[in-house]
């Protein structure tokens, strides 16, 4: 499938964005205070993230906006994603036991759970009160709708992680695509795009498109994303990745990987795989997690996710030449459709 | 010091405030949802608390509105208060690895981190909705106040709660009982006391109270409470208290019991204590638990304790006489001068 524009410079228009909206994040943490606080909430916004939901966020703002530039009440709003994305990345490093985030150990590896615990409610707090500031740049109107649109969000992603935790914990081992695909809407796809494009056009103001015209798009490209992310917890380089590899086979993650092969592996491959998933996290044996991932490989399930998160690119590309229309050939235009490419060739 | 009507039925108040309360809250809960999530959230507020935050919201608002029945808009605040105390209570036994709350098994200890730290945050979900909620009644102007008394709130907490943590961390063994003060303002006073009395305040409507009409009051009653919740831990009855006894010697937690110990005891009974403290706390052995808590016992430590709770009780009574005057008469107010020798001569 054609596009206009996939030849963009990508990581450009990402680190222009990501650029901006870091600067007024640094710029509004408190300092001073307790220790282990302020000074661990700038940690993790430090660590060279991609900045994906600031720049969705904005590129969306803009497009919505006829192209007008972004000013500091639409960085403000990119500033409150990339909040609440930091938030929970720290809560969710407590809630896998996860060691390496970004090239660097876990706030919860280094500083123990409950310094990490509260670090992850304060930067959720810092989030509220750039929502609360929007009165100031969008007025009273707008604010409350983009407090709606948290919450939305807020609800979305705890119930997606309610999904995963809960099949780990019950050892679920019969899941279908289907459920992968509802769980990752949730968990993934709602605050990693979705949330971005809908208030980046509330932060356009006026009504000038519709805060669901990117929905689709978002969700395909979420998708798209999170399937690429399982991928390359399973084949990428450290260096580049930033986690630990095969983290997700000593956590028992339900990826789509896993599910694919579960669906077809022998009785015997299949009663191991049980086994082992049903074991309590800390005595997994790395002589197992080794079998596993040499199955998930032999059987060529890491592939055919890679296929499908290709898919879904196509997909999050079609809808979003659907979305934009005569917008696809603007600067952002360009960005969002490429970055239906850039999701699943990333190394990171 | 004399006082009108420290005979009344407190417990009866507390009760009633608190069941009314409860309705709203368990009425507000959703319901069906991914498994671990909604279902827990039911658990905390349903173990049978002493409702003291909501009770304190109620009887702030009906003395602010001069005896007025307190109405459904009102009940949502105390409702706020409650989601952010349970949500706050979930986290905490997750900080302190404890084991036991209200009579029952933590959350964590029964679902695992992962788990409880889901539950919590939705929980505070839950408070912001019921924050959103009081547009519709009690107006924009006094919910965009609400929140912003909210976060300040949460604000004092999360501070409060690296303070405690960060002393635990560091080892802090040279507090002082003023270290102790500060820590127990934000940690417990502004989110038992304070921040209930200024939103019933708010929920009143009309300005006919000001807001921090009871701060005072509010702060001597917290650390009140606190420092007897501390004593409790060291001489109380499990089946009474609902938590497990010296749970905070196991966490090494400062408290001012401790930190009088630590100013008196002898060189060698300092180093033994320090180390213990500078000991992980998986690695702590109950026979030095046993020796700490016989210390403090001998060094009169917990009575000394107690006995600063019972001054700063009478501190809160006279600040709640010069902040109720003429009100100090009616039920709320006999409620709350009440509390302040309810808080120390409660059994848990």
């Amino acid at each position: 499938m054609a596009a206009p524009g996939l030849d963009d410079p990508v990581e450009e228009v990402l680190d222009r964005y990501r650029t901006r909206t870091m600067a007024t994040l640094l710029a509004h943490l408190p300092t001073g205070g307790p220790r282990y606080l302020y000074d661990l909430v700038a940690d993790y916004p430090r660590r060279s993230g991609k900045g994906l939901r600031a720049a969705l966020c904005l590129a969306a703002c803009r497009l919505a906006g006829d192209g007008a530039e972004v000013d500091e009440a639409a960085v403000n709003v990119a500033t409150t994603v990339e909040l609440f994305h930091n938030a929970f990345l720290i809560h969710d490093d407590i809630q896998d036991g996860s060691e390496q985030r970004r090239g660097a150990p876990t706030l919860s590896a280094e500083h123990g759970v409950g310094v990490a615990l509260n670090v992850g409610n304060m930067t959720n707090l810092l989030a509220l009160d750039r929502l609360m500031a929007n009165r100031d740049g969008l007025g009273s109107g707008t604010a409350w709708q983009l407090v709606e649109e948290s919450r939305l969000m807020l609800r979305h992603s705890l119930e997606g992680q309610a999904i995963e935790i809960g099949w780990i914990r019950d050892n679920a081992c019969d899941l279908t695509p289907d459920d992968y695909y509802r769980m990752c809407l949730k968990k993934t796809s709602w605050y990693t795009c979705i949330y971005p494009c809908r208030t980046g056009i509330l932060a356009a103001g006026d009504g000038r498109l519709r805060r669901d015209r990117l929905d689709r798009y978002g969700w395909y490209l979420g998708a798209a994303f999170q399937i690429t992310d399982d991928v390359l917890n399973l084949v990428g380089e450290y260096a580049a990745y930033g986690k630990e590899i095969a983290g997700d086979l000593w956590e028992g993650k339900r990826t789509l990987i896993l599910i694919d092969f579960l669906g077809r592996c022998t009785t015997g491959e299949r009663a191991r795989t049980v086994a082992f998933l049903g074991t309590p996290r800390a005595d997994r044996a790395a002589t197992d997690v080794r079998w596993l991932h040499r199955r998930l490989m032999a059987y060529d399930s890491v592939e055919a996710a890679r296929r499908s998160a290709h898919e879904l690119a196509d997909a999050a590309l079609a809808e979003g030449q659907a979305a934009l229309g005569d917008r696809a050939g603007t600067e952002d235009g360009r960005f969002l459709l490429g970055l239906t490419r850039y999701v699943v060739d990333r190394p990171r």
